[in-house]
């Protein structure tokens, strides 16, 4: 970890002590490019009524807007908390490089959030979940998927 | 599985079949509320160059843009494909009741996406993805947390 590291983590600390201020989740998070913020975000699920809005998300759209691409390969994404199932999925999407964390899912739980509980839920098959999943009209929904697999100029994401 | 449920679901996979007409994902999604459809969406991540942009976290966020509220409980979701871990996640954080999918995860895969493989990888702890995590400065995040927990007047999400 070099000096940096410690720098931009507090950056992300401190957007979370400020979004808990204005009455926020206590996240934040800040993407970093060849060594310096590219984008940056505390949670905004209430301030927007957004419940996508997660620190990290924000972010990442940021991030997409600025550079005009998908693709954030090369891209740092410092969170002042363990991303949750949403925001590690879409880290992946993105391609960013790297995750440094703080506080982890285990302290979210702590103080009421579900993080730990959504991961669970993740690993399981969907006829195991909390939520009821069903499944439906397979053999029409594969024509959309046969239509992209013989396009020739898709743009794979 | 009700007639609705079929015709919801012919919609997400109409929307699904569009987009890769415009040179999109193959992907669509609905969200229904009292048996109306409130939003609905394809996936947009090249057309808006947002890696978040898939179908079910665009109806989403319309969804909750028109009830303006993080909270879509008595929401069900129609996806042409099963959600992703990000989609799921938002599904979740969202509360929504219902996920009524056609194509599965291993379709996704069969055509070139990431959906499997990061399934795969959020299961696994931090230390063991594919992705470097690294933690750092967990106390000093902490104190957000704490500030969130002490907080009064916290809106929970």
């Amino acid at each position: 970890m070099s000096d940096n590291d410690f720098l931009f983590m507090r950056r992300a600390i401190g957007l979370s002590l400020e979004s808990v201020k204005k009455g926020g989740g206590p996240f934040g998070a800040v993407i970093v490019r060849n060594g310096e913020i590219l984008a940056e975000s505390s949670n905004l699920v209430i301030a927007l009524n957004d419940p996508t809005a997660h620190a990290e998300i924000n972010a990442i759209r940021e991030a997409a807007r600025k550079l005009d691409t998908f693709d954030l390969s090369g891209c740092v994404i410092y969170a002042s908390c363990e991303p949750c199932p949403m925001c590690l999925g879409a880290i992946y999407w993105a391609r960013i490089d790297k995750v440094v964390f703080a506080n982890t899912t285990s302290d979210a739980q702590n103080i009421g959030f579900a993080d730990s509980r959504i991961y669970k839920e993740i690993s399981r098959p969907p006829q195991e979940r909390d939520i009821e999943f069903r499944q439906l009209l397979r053999e029409e929904a594969l024509k959309a998927f046969k239509a992209w697999d013989e396009s020739e100029n898709k743009i794979e994401y």
